[in-house]
C-alpha cells in the first residue's frame, strides 16, 4: 500500500480549472531582501488603525464575549448589517449579507449563478481574484473592450445579445486599470443590461478611495433610479479591506431579495457565517473612525499616486504609456506593442523592483504588454527608487522590441 | 422597467440543491422567550476563555498589528501550521491548510472531488452540514448503514464497491449520534478504502471531547501505520471551534500534498485566505492555554451529559431510547418505528423545549423517527427541567402511535 496515489486522477473536472497563474508563482521570486514592490494591491500597513481597533477587540471580548466568540447567523451581525443598508440608497437590512472579504462573494455568485459552459461577460481587463472565483463553475468568458471610460458601449451590447449569466463590473478605480467609468457609460451599462435582462455585479472595492473630483453614482443607485424602485437588476459589493483592514475578511454583498436569500443558502454550506468578533469590531470601527481613517488614506495614496506619475513621466522611457487613475491604488501601464511584460518583469527583478504583468487581468489571454503597478504600499522615497529601477529594466526590454 | 425579476430561472442548475431545510426553518420557531434549547451543537459560552482572548487580541493588535490586518498567505499562519503539524503522527506543515472552520474544508473537498452525479459515501445518519457543503456539487449519496460502533463493514464493503469519490466519516463523537467508531472499525474502513483506492475524508471536530476512557487513533494514523509511511489516503478536517470558540472560524486540513495543493488553490479563489489577526489569537491561545481549557470543557461536559442521560432515565416514556456517549456534544434518542420526531418536535415546542430532529442527517431520507439532544449549551438545573418538559411531550406523542 505504499505505492504514491495518482490524486489528479480522483480530482472532480472542474479541479483542471483550479490552478494558480504562473504569474502568481513569478511573484513569488519577487520575495527577496531589497526588492521594492509594487506588485500587491495591499494597503499600507502604517495606516491600519491598530491601536484603536486594539481597545475595541479588548472591549467587545470583555463585554460581548458570548456573542463575540460563539455561532451567529449566517447573514451577520445585525447591528453591521442595518449599518451597511444605511449607506446605500432605498436598502433594508435583510438585502444585506456579509461575506467573509469580496472574494467569498464572487465564488458564491458564481457558484449560484454559473453552470459549466455558462457566459459570463467581464471587463478586458478585469479582476484577476473573480476569474479565480468564478472558474471553478466553467463559465465562457466573454470579454468587453475597455478604454480610460470604461466598458465600450457597442462591445458591451455585443456582448449582452449573447445573454451571459452576468456581467461583472468594477466600475469605480478598476483592479487593475485604476480606470473610472464615466457617468455616461455608467447609465448605459444599467439601460443595456435592463434592457437585455442581464444582471449586473459590481464590485466596489476602491468607491472611498478617490483623490479630489466628485464621487460618481454606483450603478446600484443608478439601476434604482431607473426602474423608479423595485429591487433591481444589480449585487453589489463592496468591503472593509481597502479602508480598515483586510486581514479581518469582512466585507457585503448587497441585491435583491431573492439573490441575497440565495447567497444565504450558499454561504451557509461553504463557512456557516463570517467571523463574529471580526464583524462586531469592523462595526465599532466604522461606526466610530471611519471618516477619520478615510481622511488619512486619501491624502497618503493620493500623495503616493503623484510621486510616482511623476517618477514615472520622469525615468520611464519613450514608447512606454500610463494612465492618470482619480482614485485608487492603481496605475495601468502599456509597453509598446511587440514587448512583452512577463520579459520585463523578469528584467525589473533583476533591478530588484516587482510589479504584475496584465496578461492574467485579461479572460481572453491577450494584454502581454500591460502591467499594474499598486501606489499604495510603499513610502515616497521607495517610489521614486522603485520606479527609477524599473525605467532601467524597461529601456532594456525596449531595446529588444526596436 | 419595474416590473420584478424572476430570479430563480437566472440561477445555475446547481442553486436547486442549495436550499435551506425545512428543520432549520422550524428552528427558529424554537426563538421564544423561556424556551430550552438542546437543538444547536453551540459550546457553552461561559466557558470561553475570553479574558485570556481580550488580552491575546489586544496584544497581537499592538504588537504585530502589519501582520494581523493585513492580507496573508492562503495556506495559512505559519506558526499555526506547525503547531498543527506537530500534533499528527509524520506530519509536515506543508500538510496543513488553515480554513474558515471545518465547513469550509467540507465545501472546498467537495469543489475538488465531486463532479454532477458523482458517488460519495456517507454515515447514516451523517452531519447535516457536511450534505449543505457537498449539495452544491450535485452529488449522488450512497448511505453506509452503522450500529453504535459505527459503519457496519459488510455495508461498507458494498459502498466502496460502487466506487465514490471519497467516504466522509466522523468516527469520534459523530455529529448527530455521539457515537464513537471502535478501534476494529477503524482498522476496517481504513484497510477497506485502500483496497478500493476510495479517499477518506475524516471530520474530527470531537476529539478533544472524551470523558474518561481511552481516546482512539484517527484514521489519519491508522492509514499511515498500515501503510508504513507516504502521505496516504485520508484527508483529515479538525476545528478550533469546539475547543476554543467557534465565533473566530478558525479550523485545518491536513492531507496528503497534492490534495493540500488542491485545497489551497481552491481556498485561493474562495476567499483568498482565513482572517489573519483570527489564526494569530488562536495560535497564542493554544500555545499558552489549551490545556487548561480543555480539562474545564470535558468537566463540564461530563457533567451535563449525566445529568441529561439520568433525567432521560427518569422522565421518558418506555419505547424511547438513546445511546450513551462517551464523549462529544450529543445524545441520539429513537422514537418507536411510526412516531414522528417532527411531530415530537411540534409538541415540545408548546412545552418550551426544542431539540433536532434526526431526518435531515439521513442523506437517504431515512432516520423519521430519531432526533439529537445536544447537552453541551444549558446548565443542568435546565437540562432537568427541559427533558422533563420532553418527557411530556413524548408521551403525548407515543400516545398517537399506540
Amino acid at each position: 500500500m505504499g505505492s504514491p496515489i495518482s490524486w489528479d486522477s480522483r480530482f472532480a473536472r472542474r479541479a483542471t480549472r483550479i490552478t494558480s497563474s504562473t504569474i502568481r508563482e513569478l511573484l513569488k521570486m519577487a520575495q527577496q531582501p531589497g526588492m521594492i514592490t509594487f506588485s500587491g494591491g495591499l494597503p499600507a500597513p502604517e495606516l491600519f488603525p491598530a491601536e484603536a481597533m486594539a481597545e475595541a477587540s479588548a472591549r467587545i471580548l470583555r463585554e460581548k464575549a458570548n456573542q463575540a466568540l460563539q455561532y451567529s447567523t449566517t447573514e451577520g451581525y445585525p447591528a453591521l448589517r442595518e449599518w451597511v443598508a444605511a449607506q446605500l440608497p432605498n436598502t433594508q437590512p435583510d438585502q444585506v449579507l456579509l461575506v467573509s472579504g469580496s472574494q467569498q462573494g464572487l465564488d458564491l455568485l458564481g457558484k449560484i449563478f454559473i453552470d459549466a459552459g455558462s457566459a459570463v461577460a467581464v471587463e478586458s481587463p478585469t479582476y484577476m481574484g473573480a476569474l479565480s472565483a468564478f472558474n471553478p463553475y466553467e463559465p465562457e468568458y466573454l470579454t468587453v473592450a475597455m478604454d480610460e471610460e470604461g466598458m465600450v458601449p457597442e462591445a458591451l451590447e455585443a456582448v449582452l445579445k449573447q445573454g451571459p449569466r452576468f456581467v461583472y463590473a468594477l466600475p469605480t478605480f478598476q483592479n487593475p486599470s485604476g480606470r473610472l467609468m464615466s457617468l455616461e457609460r455608467r447609465q448605459k451599462l444599467v439601460e443595456l443590461a435592463g434592457e437585455y435582462g442581464v444582471p449586473i455585479v459590481e464590485d466596489d472595492a476602491y468607491a472611498e478611495l478617490y483623490y479630489g473630483g466628485q464621487k460618481l453614482p454606483t450603478l446600484y443607485s443608478l439601476d434604482q433610479q431607473m426602474r423608479g424602485g423595485g429591487e433591481g437588476n444589480v449585487v453589489y459589493l463592496s468591503t472593509f479591506s481597502k479602508t480598515l483592514a483586510p486581514g479581518l475578511r469582512v466585507a457585503y454583498a448587497v441585491g435583491p431579495r431573492p439573490v441575497i436569500h440565495k447567497l444565504v443558502q450558499a454561504k451557509q454550506g461553504a463557512d456557516l457565517h463570517t467571523g463574529s468578533l471580526n464583524q462586531m469590531l469592523v462595526y465599532e470601527m466604522v461606526k466610530y473612525g471611519l471618516q477619520e481613517q478615510l481622511s488619512k488614506i486619501r491624502e497618503t495614496y493620493a500623495a503616493r499616486r503623484d510621486v510616482m506619475l511623476e517618477a514615472m513621466t520622469q525615468h520611464l522611457p519613450k514608447g512606454v504609456s500610463w494612465n492618470q487613475p482619480k482614485g485608487g491604488m492603481f496605475i495601468w501601464m502599456q509597453l509598446p506593442q511587440g514587448a512583452d511584460a512577463v520579459s520585463l518583469f523578469k528584467k525589473a527583478l533583476e533591478q530588484k523592483v516587482a510589479f504584475v504583468p496584465g496578461q492574467p487581468f485579461h479572460a481572453d489571454g491577450s494584454g502581454q504588454n500591460t502591467l499594474r503597478l499598486s501606489f499604495s504600499n510603499a513610502d515616497p522615497e521607495l517610489i521614486r527608487e522603485g520606479i527609477r529601477r524599473l525605467g532601467r529594466a524597461a529601456e532594456e526590454e525596449l531595446e529588444l522590441v526596436k
